[in-house]
């Protein structure tokens, strides 16, 4: 064995052992919010701490350092392995910039602010959320200054998630997305309102679930590796490529709530069960950003499953399901139904326009927090003020307002920009796999997804972190992103739905 | 705060997040037997594998040693905490002896062997299973020359459940209890024999699963401090005295299947909930030995769950939750029934006489499989002709046979002699319960479990690991393990049942 594999060898060793350790803190998670009993949260709070530290720990450790210094000065590694190596410096570097005793506070901060967001929830009430979560903002900054960035303490967190994603670019990219979006919903509400009570009807829980269940399998989840389950706020989760796991929750009042987060999660997993097996715990065996993870969820949620053309081949099962709730609906009511454009309160059940106006609120909010310009007790009303100057709407209580979300009880700030940039890219890949695939319609309508899982698998799963986003929508696309393709998409899909030239 | 006060807390940190990793790994393995996706397994083990060595490592660094050295030397530490020190320190000597590389290499040997196990059965077939199982084999006998031991390596393993439990000890139990039951197991097949088709009609499953729940709820388990789920193999398991989980089978035609392993597990489970919370990650607040755990598993299954005054209570609930398969049975029928005395093949279905032939058998094989005196590739045939030497049967495939229960796949050998000295435990203790507390049986019978409950959270629960299985049990019955308390429970139950003086 050459020194130079040996010592490859030895980082691959290291960094799956650190994986391991992650990957055992995300069952952790992922017991937490599907099946933890109630008393069971402090320990469990202390046992994810733990295995943070810890991996931390064992990342920044000064063995981490060596080898890879070593390794980056070597040239006989191939392509791949290189750019692992340049990764994982990367990351290094990243993390050696904050000390495991913070990572661990950290962690037990999260712990308990999610916890108080539970129960805030189930009380309908954000005071008592209000200072574990200041704490865990006061931690954010502290990670900003830390971590270290130009322009905006707040460019650090979108770092986090996209490496390189700043306030300067999302800014000019909602200042062409939402005038657009503007116009059109402008548009739409001059035209005659399409129904969707029928939504609304009684959905049996248990047929709901099998129904999902089948959504899934059609999409190719491979349930040998991977499980649903039930938890309060529908995530994909991962302990390996071949154990992914999403989850979902089930209104019997509202059909959409399951169904689109089914589809949505499915799209989170379908990536994750093809990331490549043979770099487990290695850079180039993680996903490439979350702009790209969300452009996943997106394109299956929205450009697949809110077509007409899906639902040619899925509705009838669906009445057959449900003939009651449906009995006098068919495929085009539904499909306008499904795809109604009105401001609504809740961001997960928005419709594909709306949505962004509820991701720019948290957006705004999220830096004016960072920034230190709000605080913790100032969410409440900002949030109610914005929700009635972007949206229109009146919140009427802090459970369908700024409790809505899990996200800021997980400290995961810097996030939801990620959802309308992922929305971004799903439109923009979803006219390349319809461009270089032409058939991929014409199956969709028998139900036969293939085509699209095989785009996929060649233009974006293989590469793991290999390439940035950009790169990435480049190889695939042959441009960077470009939101005209979600402004023609939605022109086009919502002029026809609602009848106007 | 004074020195020892900081040595002291120091200690309790480092043993605490130990644990953390530790309870991690259950939760991994919980997991495992209840919701892992099949292609996980190997990321699984690797995941387990890594929390395994890690744990090792941490116990076993200089740190520890140090701290302790310091604080066996102090003389201001209270009651408890020099007897934490005590146990942690004849932990870490014990622990030292093994490197972290082969604990490593164990937890790595013994998920190979685990799924080959489930491999084996599925397929019935003990040829798969064969050389996974001489691996863990091997690596135990490593181990026991690693730990040291006299007379007989399989000391080494039986001291690991339970703390001084030796071959010889072993030996003298079984040749007092095993001629005492043939005598009473011949008198019994001289009586008309009792009848038990009524639990092999068809019982609905998810009823099924309902009644067990009340079972335990009545039993106290606490299900904000725990949960039961479905696995291949019961078992009972705890992530922190806040967090204790159960599982259990269930069969369709086979009602005794869930319901005496339901009482069983929550009788382990009772006693995970019971201990002292303030110990977390310590030694007093583990359990004192797999044979005082298991007492409390038989002592619910069987001194209660199998007596007459605990169906006073709940048979009338069955009844109406299963009106069909009990139409012609009454109380004392249904007593008898379960209570039905005969050989069989499967362990945990044995009857509370037949089952100590049972233990006998794997106790006697896997002595010689330590000695080395047969191999993994013997244990079929062996295994076949003891049970008809013992129990007269004969075993038609290694799925009744060899292949039935769980523990070799996890590497427990030294275990199975703790159920039969757990049953001995169970019938003091009942004794003790029953003379201290006049009213016990009389409540029990009206479905209260109270003091019995009662008299375990003031003789057993709160000394965790304080005094040895014989100090408790001397403590708790006045006087040392006894077999006759649980000749005379047998000989005076079944008298009654098969009606013989």
């Amino acid at each position: 064995m050459s020194n130079t594999t040996q010592l490859y060898l030895e980082y691959k060793n290291r960094l799956q052992k650190i994986a391991d350790i992650k990957y055992a803190g995300a069952v952790l998670q992922w017991d937490q919010e599907t099946y933890l009993p109630i008393k069971g949260n402090d320990a469990r709070g202390r046992q994810i701490a733990t295995l943070s530290e810890l991996a931390h720990e064992q990342f920044t450790a000064e063995k981490t350092e060596s080898l890879l210094l070593e390794l980056l000065n070597k040239n006989d590694l191939d392509e791949r392995q290189k750019r692992n190596i340049e990764l994982s410096w990367y990351d290094y570097q990243k993390n050696k910039k904050l000390p495991s005793s913070f990572v661990r506070k950290s962690s037990e901060a999260i712990n308990k602010s999610f916890h108080s967001w539970i129960s805030a929830r189930a009380e309908n009430s954000f005071a008592k959320f209000e200072k574990p979560l200041q704490e865990v903002i006061d931690l954010k900054k502290e990670e900003a200054a830390l971590l270290g960035y130009s322009d905006h303490p707040y460019n650090a967190m979108m770092n986090e998630y996209d490496t390189g994603l700043t306030v300067a670019f999302t800014d000019n990219l909602f200042s062409t997305l939402i005038p657009q979006l503007s116009i059109l919903l402008n548009q739409i509400k001059r035209q005659p309102q399409v129904n969707n009570d029928f939504l609304l009807k009684h959905f049996d829980k248990n047929i709901q679930w099998d129904f999902g269940i089948e959504l899934l399998k059609n999409m190719h989840f491979d349930f040998e590796a991977g499980r649903q389950d039930i938890s309060e706020h529908p995530f994909t989760t991962n302990f390996s490529s071949e154990d992914v796991r999403v989850t979902t929750r089930i209104d019997e009042n509202d059909f959409g709530n399951m169904t689109w987060s089914c589809i949505h999660e499915g799209g989170h997993a379908l990536y994750e069960q093809g990331l490549p097996k043979s770099e487990y715990g290695l850079p180039l065996g993680e996903y490439c950003s979350l702009s790209i993870h969300e452009s996943q969820s997106r394109l299956w949620e929205n450009c697949i499953g809110r077509s007409k053309s899906y639902w040619e081949y899925h509705f009838p099962k669906l009445k057959s399901h449900f003939p009651d709730p449906l009995k006098n609906v068919n495929l085009d009511l539904f499909y306008k139904g499904i795809n109604k454009v009105t401001p609504s309160l809740i961001r997960t059940e928005a419709d594909e326009l709306t949505y962004h106006f509820h991701v720019l609120i948290r957006y705004e909010i999220e830096k004016k927090l960072i920034e230190g310009s709000i605080q913790s007790k100032d969410i409440p009303s900002i949030w109610n003020e914005y929700y009635e100057k972007y949206l229109g709407v009146i919140v009427p209580d802090d459970k369908r307002g700024c409790l809505q979300d899990v996200h800021w009880s997980h400290g995961s700030f810097g996030y939801f920009a990620t959802y309308s940039i992922g929305s971004l890219y799903a439109a923009q890949l979803w006219n390349s796999i319809n461009n270089q695939q032409v058939k991929t319609i014409e199956n969709l309508k028998t139900g036969d997804t293939n085509l699209i899982l095989y785009w996929l698998r060649h233009n974006i799963f293989p590469f793991g972190r290999f390439f940035s986003s950009d790169k990435l929508c480049q190889k695939a696309t042959g441009e960077s992103l470009n939101a005209e393709h979600f402004i023609n998409y939605v022109n086009k899909k919502f002029q026809s739905i609602y009848n106007f030239p």
